[in-house]
Protein backbone atom coordinates (compact mmCIF):
# COMPACT_ATOMS: atom_id res chain seq x y z
CA UNK A 1 0.00 0.00 0.00
CA UNK A 2 3.18 2.34 0.98
CA UNK A 3 4.41 1.59 -2.23
CA UNK A 4 1.77 2.23 -4.25
CA UNK A 5 1.02 5.26 -2.95
CA UNK A 6 5.07 6.56 -2.72
CA UNK A 7 5.55 4.95 -6.55
CA UNK A 8 2.95 7.27 -8.14
CA UNK A 9 4.36 10.55 -6.07
CA UNK A 10 0.10 10.65 -4.05
CA UNK A 11 -0.03 12.94 -1.47
CA UNK A 12 -0.89 11.18 1.74
CA UNK A 13 -1.02 11.08 5.62
CA UNK A 14 0.22 7.83 7.40
CA UNK A 15 -1.29 8.39 10.29
CA UNK A 16 0.47 5.14 11.75
CA UNK A 17 3.80 7.18 11.96
CA UNK A 18 2.31 9.95 13.08
CA UNK A 19 3.13 11.03 17.08
CA UNK A 20 -0.13 10.42 19.23
CA UNK A 21 -0.03 14.36 20.03
CA UNK A 22 -0.34 15.11 16.54
CA UNK A 23 -4.00 12.69 16.10
CA UNK A 24 -1.22 9.70 14.86
CA UNK A 25 -0.20 6.47 16.28
CA UNK A 26 -2.41 3.49 17.61
CA UNK A 27 -5.04 5.37 19.49
CA UNK A 28 -5.66 6.90 16.26
CA UNK A 29 -6.06 3.57 14.06
CA UNK A 30 -7.88 1.62 16.79
CA UNK A 31 -10.16 4.77 16.71
CA UNK A 32 -11.19 4.21 12.81
CA UNK A 33 -12.15 0.17 14.09
CA UNK A 34 -14.25 1.26 16.62
CA UNK A 35 -15.89 4.73 15.34
CA UNK A 36 -19.92 5.37 15.51
CA UNK A 37 -21.79 6.23 12.74
CA UNK A 38 -20.03 4.71 9.54
CA UNK A 39 -21.75 2.79 7.43
CA UNK A 40 -19.31 0.31 5.93
CA UNK A 41 -17.25 0.00 8.75
CA UNK A 42 -14.18 -2.39 8.12
CA UNK A 43 -13.25 -5.08 10.24
CA UNK A 44 -9.51 -4.42 10.91
CA UNK A 45 -6.32 -2.74 9.62
CA UNK A 46 -5.30 -1.42 7.50
CA UNK A 47 -7.79 1.48 6.24
CA UNK A 48 -7.19 3.73 3.65
CA UNK A 49 -9.52 6.97 4.03
CA UNK A 50 -10.26 8.79 0.81
CA UNK A 51 -12.32 11.94 1.75
CA UNK A 52 -15.52 10.61 3.77
CA UNK A 53 -15.24 6.57 2.56
CA UNK A 54 -12.85 3.97 4.71
CA UNK A 55 -11.56 1.18 2.40
CA UNK A 56 -9.96 -1.80 4.24
CA UNK A 57 -8.45 -5.35 2.94
CA UNK A 58 -5.11 -4.84 1.47
CA UNK A 59 -5.93 -6.25 -1.84
CA UNK A 60 -8.98 -4.13 -2.36
CA UNK A 61 -7.10 -0.70 -1.41
CA UNK A 62 -4.65 -1.91 -3.95
CA UNK A 63 -8.06 -2.66 -6.52
CA UNK A 64 -9.15 0.88 -5.73
CA UNK A 65 -5.51 2.43 -5.93
CA UNK A 66 -4.75 0.70 -9.20
CA UNK A 67 -6.90 2.24 -10.80
CA UNK A 68 -6.64 5.80 -9.28
CA UNK A 69 -3.15 5.68 -9.49
CA UNK A 70 -2.49 3.89 -12.81
CA UNK A 71 -0.67 1.33 -11.55
CA UNK A 72 -2.77 -1.75 -13.42
CA UNK A 73 -4.24 -1.66 -16.53
CA UNK A 74 -7.28 -0.41 -17.13
CA UNK A 75 -9.06 -3.11 -19.25
CA UNK A 76 -11.37 -5.35 -17.29
CA UNK A 77 -8.90 -8.64 -18.50
CA UNK A 78 -5.45 -6.85 -16.97
CA UNK A 79 -6.98 -5.40 -14.01
CA UNK A 80 -8.89 -8.94 -12.67
CA UNK A 81 -5.44 -10.64 -13.59
CA UNK A 82 -3.59 -8.29 -11.47
CA UNK A 83 -5.65 -8.71 -9.04
CA UNK A 84 -5.60 -12.29 -9.29
CA UNK A 85 -1.58 -12.34 -8.89
CA UNK A 86 -2.20 -9.61 -5.83
CA UNK A 87 -4.17 -12.61 -3.98
CA UNK A 88 -2.31 -14.93 -4.72
CA UNK A 89 0.51 -13.11 -3.17
CA UNK A 90 -1.99 -12.46 -0.14
CA UNK A 91 -2.16 -16.48 0.47
CA UNK A 92 2.22 -15.93 0.28
CA UNK A 93 2.23 -13.30 3.11
CA UNK A 94 -0.43 -15.21 5.07
CA UNK A 95 1.61 -18.33 5.08
CA UNK A 96 4.53 -16.72 5.63
CA UNK A 97 2.21 -15.25 8.92
CA UNK A 98 1.46 -18.74 9.80
CA UNK A 99 5.12 -20.14 10.02
CA UNK A 100 5.80 -18.11 13.40
CA UNK A 101 2.30 -17.73 14.34
CA UNK A 102 0.45 -21.87 13.27
CA UNK A 103 -2.25 -21.40 16.32
CA UNK A 104 -3.14 -17.60 15.15
CA UNK A 105 -1.89 -14.19 17.02
CA UNK A 106 -3.67 -15.68 20.42
CA UNK A 107 -1.06 -16.93 21.54
CA UNK A 108 2.39 -15.49 21.83
CA UNK A 109 5.76 -16.91 19.81
CA UNK A 110 7.05 -18.42 22.84
CA UNK A 111 3.56 -21.03 23.42
CA UNK A 112 4.28 -22.13 19.94
CA UNK A 113 7.71 -22.66 18.75
CA UNK A 114 7.16 -26.03 17.87
CA UNK A 115 3.99 -25.84 16.01
CA UNK A 116 6.33 -23.07 14.33
CA UNK A 117 9.33 -25.21 13.59
CA UNK A 118 7.26 -27.94 12.11
CA UNK A 119 4.98 -25.59 9.94
CA UNK A 120 7.88 -23.59 8.74
CA UNK A 121 9.66 -26.99 7.22
CA UNK A 122 6.77 -27.54 5.30
CA UNK A 123 6.83 -23.97 4.13
CA UNK A 124 10.44 -23.32 3.46
CA UNK A 125 10.93 -27.11 1.91
CA UNK A 126 7.32 -26.80 -0.12
CA UNK A 127 5.46 -23.90 -0.35
CA UNK A 128 7.79 -21.48 -0.62
CA UNK A 129 9.70 -22.81 -3.78
CA UNK A 130 5.71 -23.42 -5.14
CA UNK A 131 5.32 -19.67 -4.97
CA UNK A 132 8.49 -18.43 -6.23
CA UNK A 133 8.51 -21.01 -9.03
CA UNK A 134 5.14 -19.65 -9.94
CA UNK A 135 6.23 -16.14 -10.12
CA UNK A 136 9.52 -16.86 -12.40
CA UNK A 137 7.24 -18.59 -14.53
CA UNK A 138 4.44 -15.56 -14.58
CA UNK A 139 7.73 -13.50 -15.29
CA UNK A 140 8.82 -15.63 -17.68
CA UNK A 141 6.03 -15.53 -19.68
CA UNK A 142 5.32 -11.95 -19.39
CA UNK A 143 9.26 -11.52 -20.25
CA UNK A 144 8.92 -9.97 -23.97
CA UNK A 145 7.27 -7.39 -22.64
CA UNK A 146 9.14 -6.22 -19.74
CA UNK A 147 10.88 -7.36 -16.48
CA UNK A 148 7.10 -6.93 -14.28
CA UNK A 149 4.37 -9.25 -13.76
CA UNK A 150 1.74 -7.98 -16.17
CA UNK A 151 2.11 -5.88 -19.15
CA UNK A 152 5.01 -3.27 -20.01
CA UNK A 153 4.30 -1.50 -16.77
CA UNK A 154 4.83 -1.51 -13.57
CA UNK A 155 1.49 -2.74 -11.44
CA UNK A 156 1.03 -2.77 -7.76
CA UNK A 157 1.69 -6.42 -8.15
CA UNK A 158 5.06 -5.93 -8.63
CA UNK A 159 5.67 -3.67 -5.70
CA UNK A 160 4.06 -6.14 -3.66
CA UNK A 161 5.81 -8.93 -5.37
CA UNK A 162 9.40 -6.52 -4.53
CA UNK A 163 8.05 -5.93 -0.42
CA UNK A 164 7.44 -9.99 -0.07
CA UNK A 165 10.82 -10.98 -1.83
CA UNK A 166 12.21 -7.48 1.06
CA UNK A 167 10.46 -9.33 3.53
CA UNK A 168 11.29 -13.11 3.05
CA UNK A 169 15.24 -11.96 2.82
CA UNK A 170 14.60 -10.02 6.36
CA UNK A 171 12.53 -13.33 7.99
CA UNK A 172 14.46 -16.29 6.57
CA UNK A 173 17.97 -14.65 4.66
CA UNK A 174 19.33 -18.31 4.59
CA UNK A 175 16.04 -20.15 3.19
CA UNK A 176 15.44 -17.23 0.67
CA UNK A 177 18.54 -16.33 -0.47
CA UNK A 178 18.96 -20.33 -1.58
CA UNK A 179 15.50 -20.16 -3.04
CA UNK A 180 16.28 -17.32 -4.84
CA UNK A 181 19.55 -18.03 -6.44
CA UNK A 182 17.58 -19.83 -9.52
CA UNK A 183 15.07 -17.18 -9.60
CA UNK A 184 16.91 -14.98 -11.71
CA UNK A 185 13.75 -12.88 -13.35
CA UNK A 186 12.17 -12.59 -9.08
CA UNK A 187 15.38 -11.14 -8.28
CA UNK A 188 15.81 -8.93 -11.21
CA UNK A 189 12.07 -7.58 -10.19
CA UNK A 190 12.98 -6.81 -7.05
CA UNK A 191 15.93 -4.72 -7.92
CA UNK A 192 14.02 -2.99 -10.41
CA UNK A 193 11.09 -2.14 -8.06
CA UNK A 194 13.71 -0.83 -5.47
CA UNK A 195 15.64 1.22 -8.12
CA UNK A 196 12.74 3.20 -9.23
CA UNK A 197 13.35 6.98 -8.61
CA UNK A 198 10.54 7.67 -5.84
CA UNK A 199 10.84 4.13 -4.27
CA UNK A 200 14.44 4.97 -3.64
CA UNK A 201 14.23 8.26 -2.65
CA UNK A 202 11.32 6.77 0.04
CA UNK A 203 14.00 4.21 1.45
CA UNK A 204 16.46 6.93 1.70
CA UNK A 205 14.23 9.28 3.22
CA UNK A 206 13.97 6.99 6.35
CA UNK A 207 10.42 6.89 6.28
CA UNK A 208 9.48 3.55 5.14
CA UNK A 209 9.08 1.57 8.18
CA UNK A 210 11.91 -1.19 8.88
CA UNK A 211 11.19 -5.04 9.02
CA UNK A 212 10.79 -5.99 12.96
CA UNK A 213 9.70 -8.73 15.08
CA UNK A 214 6.33 -6.88 15.89
CA UNK A 215 5.01 -7.51 12.39
CA UNK A 216 4.53 -9.94 9.70
CA UNK A 217 7.82 -10.89 8.45
CA UNK A 218 9.99 -12.05 11.68
CA UNK A 219 13.06 -13.51 12.11
CA UNK A 220 13.55 -15.66 14.48
CA UNK A 221 17.07 -17.51 13.35
CA UNK A 222 15.98 -20.78 14.79
CA UNK A 223 13.18 -21.18 11.93
CA UNK A 224 15.69 -20.29 9.36
CA UNK A 225 16.67 -23.69 8.07
CA UNK B 1 -19.07 -19.90 -6.81
CA UNK B 2 -21.43 -22.49 -7.54
CA UNK B 3 -23.89 -20.54 -5.58
CA UNK B 4 -23.26 -17.41 -7.82
CA UNK B 5 -24.20 -19.23 -10.54
CA UNK B 6 -27.10 -21.14 -9.51
CA UNK B 7 -28.67 -17.54 -8.82
CA UNK B 8 -27.85 -16.27 -11.83
CA UNK B 9 -29.03 -19.05 -13.55
CA UNK B 10 -26.46 -18.99 -15.82
CA UNK B 11 -25.23 -22.34 -18.01
CA UNK B 12 -22.52 -23.70 -16.58
CA UNK B 13 -20.37 -26.80 -16.71
CA UNK B 14 -19.09 -28.07 -13.23
CA UNK B 15 -15.89 -29.99 -14.31
CA UNK B 16 -15.34 -31.51 -10.83
CA UNK B 17 -18.45 -33.20 -10.94
CA UNK B 18 -17.93 -34.64 -14.49
CA UNK B 19 -17.23 -38.48 -14.31
CA UNK B 20 -13.60 -38.90 -15.84
CA UNK B 21 -15.05 -40.38 -18.81
CA UNK B 22 -16.18 -37.79 -19.67
CA UNK B 23 -13.50 -35.22 -19.11
CA UNK B 24 -14.18 -34.01 -15.22
CA UNK B 25 -13.06 -34.84 -12.46
CA UNK B 26 -9.59 -34.73 -10.60
CA UNK B 27 -7.68 -35.07 -13.57
CA UNK B 28 -8.79 -32.55 -15.56
CA UNK B 29 -8.74 -30.44 -12.86
CA UNK B 30 -5.27 -30.80 -12.48
CA UNK B 31 -4.94 -30.76 -16.20
CA UNK B 32 -5.97 -27.07 -16.41
CA UNK B 33 -3.06 -26.04 -13.84
CA UNK B 34 0.05 -27.70 -15.57
CA UNK B 35 -1.47 -26.73 -18.83
CA UNK B 36 1.15 -25.38 -21.44
CA UNK B 37 0.07 -22.53 -23.61
CA UNK B 38 -1.61 -20.43 -21.37
CA UNK B 39 -0.39 -17.13 -20.76
CA UNK B 40 -1.96 -16.01 -17.77
CA UNK B 41 -1.80 -19.52 -15.59
CA UNK B 42 -3.65 -19.79 -12.35
CA UNK B 43 -1.66 -21.15 -9.13
CA UNK B 44 -4.24 -23.11 -7.87
CA UNK B 45 -8.38 -24.11 -8.31
CA UNK B 46 -10.57 -22.94 -8.39
CA UNK B 47 -10.77 -21.80 -12.04
CA UNK B 48 -13.14 -20.05 -14.03
CA UNK B 49 -13.09 -20.88 -17.38
CA UNK B 50 -14.91 -18.14 -19.56
CA UNK B 51 -14.19 -18.37 -23.06
CA UNK B 52 -10.44 -18.84 -23.42
CA UNK B 53 -9.73 -16.87 -20.33
CA UNK B 54 -8.93 -18.89 -16.81
CA UNK B 55 -10.06 -17.10 -13.53
CA UNK B 56 -8.81 -17.73 -10.76
CA UNK B 57 -9.09 -16.80 -6.79
CA UNK B 58 -12.38 -17.04 -5.20
CA UNK B 59 -12.93 -13.46 -4.24
CA UNK B 60 -11.75 -12.15 -8.02
CA UNK B 61 -14.23 -14.98 -9.93
CA UNK B 62 -16.60 -13.50 -7.89
CA UNK B 63 -16.08 -10.01 -8.39
CA UNK B 64 -15.99 -11.02 -12.31
CA UNK B 65 -19.49 -12.86 -11.41
CA UNK B 66 -20.51 -10.19 -9.80
CA UNK B 67 -20.39 -7.53 -12.64
CA UNK B 68 -21.43 -10.13 -15.11
CA UNK B 69 -24.04 -11.68 -13.46
CA UNK B 70 -25.77 -8.54 -11.40
CA UNK B 71 -24.72 -10.16 -8.21
CA UNK B 72 -23.28 -6.76 -7.02
CA UNK B 73 -23.48 -2.76 -7.11
CA UNK B 74 -22.77 -1.28 -10.03
CA UNK B 75 -21.29 1.78 -9.57
CA UNK B 76 -17.56 1.57 -7.95
CA UNK B 77 -18.16 2.59 -4.18
CA UNK B 78 -20.82 -0.67 -4.05
CA UNK B 79 -18.57 -2.79 -6.00
CA UNK B 80 -15.28 -2.76 -3.64
CA UNK B 81 -17.30 -2.10 -0.58
CA UNK B 82 -18.83 -5.91 -1.58
CA UNK B 83 -15.54 -6.79 -2.75
CA UNK B 84 -13.62 -6.00 0.80
CA UNK B 85 -16.69 -7.90 2.64
CA UNK B 86 -15.87 -10.84 0.44
CA UNK B 87 -11.85 -10.89 1.87
CA UNK B 88 -13.22 -10.25 4.81
CA UNK B 89 -15.46 -13.58 4.96
CA UNK B 90 -12.19 -14.91 2.99
CA UNK B 91 -10.56 -14.25 6.33
CA UNK B 92 -13.08 -16.28 8.00
CA UNK B 93 -12.86 -18.88 5.65
CA UNK B 94 -9.14 -19.11 6.40
CA UNK B 95 -9.63 -19.53 9.90
CA UNK B 96 -11.98 -22.17 9.30
CA UNK B 97 -9.27 -24.38 7.82
CA UNK B 98 -6.41 -23.80 10.11
CA UNK B 99 -8.91 -25.26 13.09
CA UNK B 100 -8.12 -28.44 11.56
CA UNK B 101 -4.81 -27.72 9.94
CA UNK B 102 -2.52 -25.28 11.97
CA UNK B 103 0.17 -26.26 10.45
CA UNK B 104 -0.96 -26.51 7.06
CA UNK B 105 -1.53 -29.13 4.80
CA UNK B 106 1.65 -30.44 4.77
CA UNK B 107 0.78 -32.78 7.49
CA UNK B 108 -2.23 -35.41 8.11
CA UNK B 109 -5.21 -34.15 10.51
CA UNK B 110 -3.70 -37.09 13.09
CA UNK B 111 -0.08 -35.26 13.15
CA UNK B 112 -1.54 -31.75 13.97
CA UNK B 113 -4.24 -32.99 16.70
CA UNK B 114 -3.10 -31.17 19.64
CA UNK B 115 -1.98 -27.97 17.67
CA UNK B 116 -5.71 -27.98 15.82
CA UNK B 117 -7.18 -28.30 19.25
CA UNK B 118 -5.40 -25.04 20.67
CA UNK B 119 -6.22 -22.88 17.43
CA UNK B 120 -9.91 -24.00 17.23
CA UNK B 121 -9.84 -22.73 21.31
CA UNK B 122 -8.99 -19.56 20.18
CA UNK B 123 -10.81 -19.33 17.00
CA UNK B 124 -14.46 -20.58 18.77
CA UNK B 125 -13.84 -18.14 22.25
CA UNK B 126 -12.29 -15.40 20.35
CA UNK B 127 -12.22 -14.63 16.69
CA UNK B 128 -15.05 -16.68 15.52
CA UNK B 129 -17.57 -14.28 17.77
CA UNK B 130 -15.54 -11.60 16.53
CA UNK B 131 -16.29 -11.67 13.31
CA UNK B 132 -20.06 -13.28 13.22
CA UNK B 133 -20.62 -9.59 15.56
CA UNK B 134 -18.90 -7.94 12.99
CA UNK B 135 -21.27 -9.34 10.10
CA UNK B 136 -24.29 -8.70 12.23
CA UNK B 137 -23.49 -5.08 12.73
CA UNK B 138 -23.13 -4.96 8.56
CA UNK B 139 -26.63 -6.48 8.91
CA UNK B 140 -27.76 -3.90 11.25
CA UNK B 141 -26.12 -1.15 9.31
CA UNK B 142 -28.10 -1.94 6.23
CA UNK B 143 -31.20 -3.32 7.60
CA UNK B 144 -33.30 -0.48 6.34
CA UNK B 145 -32.73 -1.30 3.25
CA UNK B 146 -33.31 -5.57 3.50
CA UNK B 147 -31.92 -8.25 4.92
CA UNK B 148 -28.51 -8.63 2.82
CA UNK B 149 -25.56 -7.08 3.95
CA UNK B 150 -25.29 -4.63 0.65
CA UNK B 151 -28.09 -2.55 -0.10
CA UNK B 152 -31.44 -3.90 -1.14
CA UNK B 153 -30.79 -6.54 -4.16
CA UNK B 154 -29.05 -10.22 -2.51
CA UNK B 155 -24.77 -10.03 -3.65
CA UNK B 156 -22.36 -12.36 -4.20
CA UNK B 157 -21.54 -11.72 -0.59
CA UNK B 158 -24.65 -12.90 0.91
CA UNK B 159 -24.56 -15.95 -0.76
CA UNK B 160 -20.64 -16.59 0.30
CA UNK B 161 -22.04 -15.81 4.39
CA UNK B 162 -24.52 -18.08 3.78
CA UNK B 163 -22.58 -20.82 2.44
CA UNK B 164 -20.22 -20.12 5.59
CA UNK B 165 -22.60 -20.16 8.14
CA UNK B 166 -23.70 -23.51 6.65
CA UNK B 167 -20.27 -24.57 6.57
CA UNK B 168 -20.06 -23.86 10.53
CA UNK B 169 -22.98 -25.15 11.32
CA UNK B 170 -21.54 -28.64 9.86
CA UNK B 171 -18.18 -27.89 11.18
CA UNK B 172 -18.99 -27.04 14.71
CA UNK B 173 -22.78 -27.70 15.22
CA UNK B 174 -22.60 -27.21 18.95
CA UNK B 175 -20.28 -23.77 19.00
CA UNK B 176 -21.62 -22.61 16.15
CA UNK B 177 -25.69 -22.47 17.13
CA UNK B 178 -24.23 -21.33 20.46
CA UNK B 179 -22.49 -18.49 18.37
CA UNK B 180 -25.43 -17.83 16.19
CA UNK B 181 -27.93 -17.99 18.88
CA UNK B 182 -27.67 -13.82 19.75
CA UNK B 183 -27.22 -12.92 15.80
CA UNK B 184 -30.66 -12.78 14.25
CA UNK B 185 -30.14 -11.20 11.54
CA UNK B 186 -27.64 -13.42 10.47
CA UNK B 187 -29.78 -16.22 11.24
CA UNK B 188 -32.20 -14.22 8.68
CA UNK B 189 -29.77 -13.46 6.09
CA UNK B 190 -28.99 -17.85 5.88
CA UNK B 191 -32.45 -18.29 5.96
CA UNK B 192 -32.96 -15.70 2.68
CA UNK B 193 -30.41 -17.28 1.04
CA UNK B 194 -31.34 -20.62 1.19
CA UNK B 195 -35.26 -19.89 0.45
CA UNK B 196 -34.02 -18.57 -3.07
CA UNK B 197 -36.35 -20.41 -5.52
CA UNK B 198 -32.79 -21.40 -7.91
CA UNK B 199 -30.36 -21.55 -4.36
CA UNK B 200 -33.77 -23.88 -2.91
CA UNK B 201 -33.91 -25.65 -6.12
CA UNK B 202 -30.08 -26.46 -6.60
CA UNK B 203 -29.80 -27.88 -2.94
CA UNK B 204 -32.75 -30.23 -4.02
CA UNK B 205 -31.62 -30.93 -7.22
CA UNK B 206 -28.70 -33.15 -5.35
CA UNK B 207 -25.95 -31.20 -7.60
CA UNK B 208 -24.63 -29.36 -4.65
CA UNK B 209 -21.47 -31.05 -3.15
CA UNK B 210 -22.12 -31.91 0.53
CA UNK B 211 -19.97 -30.89 3.04
CA UNK B 212 -17.02 -33.31 4.00
CA UNK B 213 -14.41 -34.42 5.79
CA UNK B 214 -12.13 -33.40 2.78
CA UNK B 215 -12.94 -30.23 2.10
CA UNK B 216 -12.43 -26.79 3.79
CA UNK B 217 -15.20 -27.50 7.03
CA UNK B 218 -14.63 -30.22 8.66
CA UNK B 219 -16.41 -32.18 11.28
CA UNK B 220 -13.83 -33.21 13.95
CA UNK B 221 -16.31 -33.81 17.27
CA UNK B 222 -13.32 -33.27 19.70
CA UNK B 223 -12.71 -30.14 18.46
CA UNK B 224 -16.61 -28.41 18.43
CA UNK B 225 -16.63 -27.08 22.20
Amino acid sequence: MRLALEEAGAAYRDVALLPPAAGGGVPALLKVLTARGIRQPPFALPVLRVGRRLIAQTPNILLFLGERLGLAPGEEAGRLWTHQLQLTLLDLYLEVFHTHHPLGDGYAYEEQKAAARLRTRDFLRVRLPKFLGYFERVLALNSRRGPWLVGARVSYADLSMAQVLAGLRYAFPRASGRALRSRPRLRRLEAAVFARPRIASYLASGRRVPFNNEDLFRRYPELDR
